[in-house]
């Protein structure tokens, strides 16, 4: 799958550079991306006569438009140097975003100029390719059997959370278009419509070949919902974390469930699923005879980058099977995480022993010796994916991917024939192609995902990532544990920082310890304050001041971005947080919400302790700039009050 | 809206030219988007330490990393090169492909280097905006007024249809929702559950306001489908032109409809939906006391470019508000020809009167004096499209713009709150901004539309190319009507063209006649063949060999696509082509497929009559070297049988 599998990577020779140091380099293979196409263009058939004379181009109106699109450029260039985000600078900590790959880009618009669209063959001879073989290299990730699973590359995650969503629900009404179908049935003989509709997705996929071998599938999948509708509340609760994407509302809304359908799983003190509360939501729900779609479980949550129990997840499906006969499907969203399995795997893609694990990162360098990441149920967490039925994983976020990039990633490929508009199992034909001729045969995406026309250029994309940074963790294990090192170091930092004194006030600092990924979340806190509201507006405010809501983002030292953690979302999980920042209980149940700073730490440029120290150095006063300019503005505006009562 | 409405547009200035000949001008641009970006880079806060020093970049490890990436761009370039399609070249024909807009691919690239996300407004200060403008340019193409009504990008026609298709079923569910509410059921009061379900969109949506003033909209919207799921088959049908793209299917199974809930139209002589028809259907759905959820109707069907009679269409709605008091919401899938309503707007976004129109096509050089296009129904046809509630369209197609770049455009932008996340009117902030302030304001697009991160480069591409090519007939229009007229031009010369004499054997060659945009179907046929399926193996063949199913295409001559005219889609519609080309009724009766090539001829390059009639030559020389090809396989197949019968 990698091309250069013994040969060591240089993080810094990934990215174009805080300063554009790769700037030369980037621009000769720009130049190279885009005249491999021209040459392309001119070279193709040569001897068609000249469409557009050289006197044509010097036609002033010729002229006139050149210049136009070069103006209209200008502004373009004028309008995104004023607002645009400098997510390529360590002074950006906030939404998952950094530099980008330079071959992502690259590879994108070497390919942009030959304009593939994926979502046909026929459009798409060589991305549609690149799709399905990037799709595989995340499956491997996960550890999935390449040979069963498939994925491919969605415009983000939200689709692809859609998409799971979309199987798990159609999977589950296909026993109950057996049980109505007078050649079926027998197959499920006797089964109550409580059985049917809690069978195990393998079963049910077994179920799919016995229907083909019988030419009765396509019959009786024009039975299940996708043929005659969703029956209100009959397939069940979609159970999900309380930390979850509000994707999750949204596809609730658009597959026609229901948001009344979901159950929202409490969160632990680790802002994680509460394994406890979920098994007893589980059993309540069996208890009750309500059937339960799909479980999602979150691999790191948008507000903390927490890892979901998922070991558990699957150990509770099991013990259902077993004590009920009661199954579920399993989607995790780790459109944020995922890409952090290949932290966990060897060049030969295998998932380490922990122990090996740790050596191996403070061996080759990965970690410095101090840090040891990951908590050893985080790791369970990984390594528990590939019992998963489906896997939302987003190249655009952890994978340095431009956007848009997001993906999918099935267990089972069999499961695509439930949502498929064609019958034929279409991704075999690619993988067999792949494996045996050079024969180009006609495959359709678009008839068996959920978007139709789709760039081919994002496949290139994400395809040349991969065989530059391979999926373990010499690849993008290194890219991403110099975020996951920074992120440790900060919030280190930030336990031992010493009060910002601004005139007669006085603020501290504090983090949301110890994360399970590279979420700091972290906040400012005013001695001598005791109400939370204020505790909110203050650090509101300093959210404003460091983000693009204070005006442009390019003059700004510091960038970063902020949520709050409320009751609705979060329970009483919150409390803990302001107890340690010395606030009442009665506090928290006024006010319910806890506004907080929020960066995701996924800078490659502060991997070097000399580096990241000279770095908090500025940080600190940074803070301290901020807060003298928050504390003058209040200043400023108490005395104007003050002018006006007088 | 457009900078340079006085100053005259050349149309192969906006291209990089079948032979790259704006490849000196594209190169240097492109050298301009990313130097402006590694500018910004380098000058935002020069006064920090260098993180990657001279000595780290002579390090053999970032040599070697840089290498490889370049390394895995020759790959790619290379596989690119091979099995890549010409879109840019006249010799292909076939899918809605051609060369896209230089300006499109810079604005892209230029910024993709700032990798906006359009999600939020805050990761994306400058591209959300461009959004809403390029959404407001469509609108005001369709005849929309922009004050009240809103598009936005799409990474598709499919998602647009069933974002379409998304708010058309919610909004059906509304009044039932109001009805059940104890506060609101007053406002409906007496109305039967028919009644309900047949409410008018413009009554259902001042209704949205009445329950904002009592502030219960969120609670009844919590009633509505988007809460509590779909109740199977009480929503009624979704009427679609047999003729449809195959992303309704998909729509009605994604959106817990069902697929059997779809009505299929049946298409005319000239492959529209049959207006007789349709209304006969929806009588006979009245009668039987069925709701209709929606009826969509395409601009521009996918196999033969057929735009549906709009105007009959919400003549037809008309009709039963006033008859029967039942109203339906309409969708337009102008996925394919929306743009063309740019053909018929001049500089001030006026609709022109059709016989102004057809004196300023000839007097502008629109179309040569001998070309009248379009036909009066089809002109109708786009007047009406601000009639209708929703249109799809796409910039990938006859935008010219990269994938993946579709939209949808919607009358009253009060629908969105049906599908929204969040409450507030998101989009009118974004206007308001535009119309008044340059406070930013934190617009989440991700939480009013079906999709969650978006590249901003895309709206970037977009709004570049209506910034420099007007969307009226002197911008768009000229552009488009290329295509139109070497359409024209082609159909004409196949109708006159001599029979190709190969060996022994005749072939003619045959047109569909006179398509409603820039369609062209087309077929080969054997003097003496009286089997039509012998008809539909020589046209499978030829495409065959015209295409990459046939291997390298960039070695081919000629490019095309194809499709089959089914009973299934069409009914008997294709049997007067069967009759034009002298077969029985009885082989239609049999065989009920005609296998047709299929051509949009978007090419810009051939409006010149000189340069069409050289290239019109040339092409009846490759046509008569692919059937010599392909009896010479014939030959070749037969002589093997021969020894092996000997």
């Amino acid at each position: 799958m990698n091309n250069f599998k013994n040969s060591k990577m240089n993080v810094d020779a990934l990215f174009l550079g805080p300063k554009s140091e790769n700037a030369v380099f980037f621009k000769e293979m720009m130049e190279y991306s885009i005249t491999e196409h021209m040459h392309w263009r001119s070279g193709y058939h040569p001897e068609d006569p000249d469409l557009i004379s050289t006197v044509d181009r010097y036609a002033p109106e010729y002229r006139d438009t050149l210049y136009r699109t070069e103006g209209i450029l200008n502004q373009l260039s004028s309008k995104l140097k004023t607002t645009s985000v400098p997510w390529f600078s360590p002074r950006y900590m906030g939404h998952m975003n950094a530099d980008t790959l330079m071959i992502s880009n690259l590879a994108y618009v070497m390919a942009m100029m030959y304009n593939p669209n994926n979502c046909a063959q026929e459009s798409s001879p060589t991305t549609t390719v690149l799709e399905v073989e990037a799709g595989l290299d995340l499956c491997a990730m996960f550890g999935y059997d390449v040979q069963q699973a498939w994925g491919h590359i969605t415009s983000g995650g939200t689709v692809a959370n859609y998409e799971g969503l979309w199987v798990a629900r159609n999977i589950k009404t296909l026993p109950l278009a057996v049980a109505q179908h007078p050649e079926a049935q027998h197959l499920l003989n006797g089964k109550s419509e409580k059985e049917l509709l809690n069978l195990p997705v393998s079963k049910i996929l077994d179920l799919i070949d016995e229907l083909k071998k019988r030419h009765i599938f396509e019959e009786v999948r024009d039975l299940t919902c996708r043929g005659v509708g969703i029956e209100q509340g009959k397939l069940g609760k979609l159970l999900v974390p309380q930390s979850k994407h509000y994707s999750w509302m949204k596809a609730m809304d658009i597959l026609g469930l229901g948001q009344q359908n979901i159950v929202q799983l409490p969160v632990d003190e680790s802002y994680r699923t509460d394994v406890q509360k979920m098994r007893e939501t589980v059993f309540s729900l069996i208890e009750r005879g309500e059937p339960i779609l799909a479980v999602v479980a979150v691999v790191g949550t948008t507000e903390t980058g927490s890892i979901d129990n998922i070991k558990e997840v699957i150990k509770l499906r099991e013990e259902c099977e077993q004590r009920f006969g009661v199954s579920f499907y399993v989607h995790i969203d780790a459109a944020y995480a995922g890409y952090a399995c290949a932290m966990f795997r060897d060049e030969n893609n295998q998932f380490i022993d922990y122990d090996a694990l740790i050596k191996r990162y403070h061996s080759e360098g990965i970690f410095p010796k101090e840090i040891v990441w990951p908590k050893p149920e985080v790791y369970e967490s990984f390594k528990a994916l590939n019992q998963a039925d489906s896997i939302t994983v987003d190249p655009h976020k952890v994978g340095f991917i431009p956007y848009s990039a997001g993906a999918i990633c099935m267990k089972d490929k069999r499961i695509v024939d439930l949502i498929s508009y064609h019958a034929a199992y279409v991704f075999e034909e690619v993988q067999e192609k792949q494996r045996k001729t050079d024969k180009v045969q006609n495959v359709l995406l678009g008839s068996s995902i959920m978007e139709g026309s789709k760039s081919g250029a994002t496949a290139a994309a994400v395809w040349a990532a991969h065989r530059l940074v391979p999926l373990n963790l010499l690849g993008y294990g290194k890219v991403i544990a110099a975020g996951v090192t920074t992120a440790h170091w900060i919030i280190q930092e930030i336990n031992q920082c010493e009060p910002f004194i601004i005139g007669d006030r006085q603020f501290s600092i504090a983090a949301m310890p110890a994360p399970d990924f590279h979420m700091v979340n972290f906040m400012f806190r005013e001695s001598g304050n005791t109400s939370l509201e204020k505790q909110n507006q203050l650090n509101k405010r300093l959210y404003e001041l460091c983000s693009y809501a204070s005006g442009r983002t390019y003059s700004n030292d510091f960038l970063t971005s902020s949520t709050s953690l409320t009751h609705e979302e979060y329970g009483d999980t919150p409390l803990k947080l302001c107890r340690d920042a010395h606030f009442s209980d009665e506090e928290w149940q006024k006010v319910r919400s806890v506004y907080v700073l929020r960066a995701a730490i996924m800078t490659h440029c502060l991997r070097d302790k000399g580096h990241f120290d000279n770095y908090w150095a500025e940080l600190k006063n940074i803070f301290a700039d901020k807060l003298q300019q928050l504390v003058d503005e209040e200043n400023k505006l108490n005395h104007s009050n003050y002018k006006i009562s007088v």
